[in-house]
């Protein structure tokens, strides 16, 4: 069993922001219906990310921000891409370190995440727009 | 072909460890059937991750600890997420760098790493515990 | 549906580098022929890594490359793994950083990449030599 849906995520502020609910819901009709497979979530995007973490305490997806903020600073006197302002670069560094991607495995109709997991849209711009991801459901029903 | 395991690692040093052996262990009695294929190794915790490295040579694996100590110091003043110790923080970040799942091709019943490729547990706290995996491994017999 | 296809790339010097082109190339007679699938493109070594970032300005390749020598510098006197060259164990930092595989969907017979995205060569040492990819190609027909 294949599918595949879009999914466009309004525009958010820079920053990590949980996304598990969105994914599921979007899938709701048919996720139950996997006994075994998985689920690849993907952003067609090089200034946004997709990564697995904490699902609890919001101040990990602010310690998240502040972190890589400091791991990629804007405004080095090395960087050549600014076209699109100091956090342009920083931005496609910061994608490709957390990744396009996460692959969550199918167990029995569900998404089989850790207790504390959740998908996080991680949001590398200032104003970033709307942001479309790209799902694909695979497995045995 | 579709088959889902649970492989439970015991607890390990914070540190970096090689579970090559032990991840197909769990698979000898299927892995052998699969002529071309999938393996998706999966962590369902925030604070431990897998990559691939290499599998040779401890001291890469001794480097691995201090750089990544290097990179996401612990006891930032600008860290809020601090109730379970100062490796608490540092823990998460590093899992996101590093990634929850790795996702290795199977060509004629084998691992297809490359000669020196090795799978890694990333253990990132002090007394992580038991570490559980879920692995999904599908293909074509 | 499942292909793999074995993929050497000629030797290039450190750096990052589109190759997308190289890859579709590879497929080009089957990819067409995949209404919903997944492309997992693997590299089979421990000192260089793929990743997905922006495909036209060639000054975010090169910034790539300035960030990551600064975010994993050589020549650190804590490092044990040196025996070929300083650029030995960063090559191996940057490739868990960075990542030995990207997965990226198939809609209607294409890549389903973002108007901005390509896919990287991350070449981490200066002398890494010809890189083999392992590509697996898989789904509905």
């Amino acid at each position: 069993m294949w599918t595949q849906r879009s999914l466009m995520l309004r525009s958010k502020s820079k920053g990590f922001h949980l996304i598990t609910a969105e994914v599921e819901k979007e899938l709701k009709d048919v996720i139950g219906t996997v006994r075994c497979g998985l689920l690849h979530v993907f952003i067609q995007h090089t200034s946004a990310a997709l990564t697995l973490n904490e699902n609890a305490d919001e101040t990990v997806r602010q310690d998240f921000e502040s972190v890589f903020n400091v791991l990629v600073p804007e405004n080095q006197s090395y960087y050549q891409h600014n076209d699109e302002g100091p956090d342009d670069l920083p931005a496609h560094i910061k994608a490709s370190l957390l990744g396009a991607s996460v692959t969550i495995p199918i167990q029995d109709g569900r998404l089989a995440l850790g207790t504390w997991q959740g998908i996080y849209l991680c949001e590398l711009r200032q104003h970033g727009g709307a942001r479309k991801l790209l799902i694909t459901l695979q497995g045995e029903t």
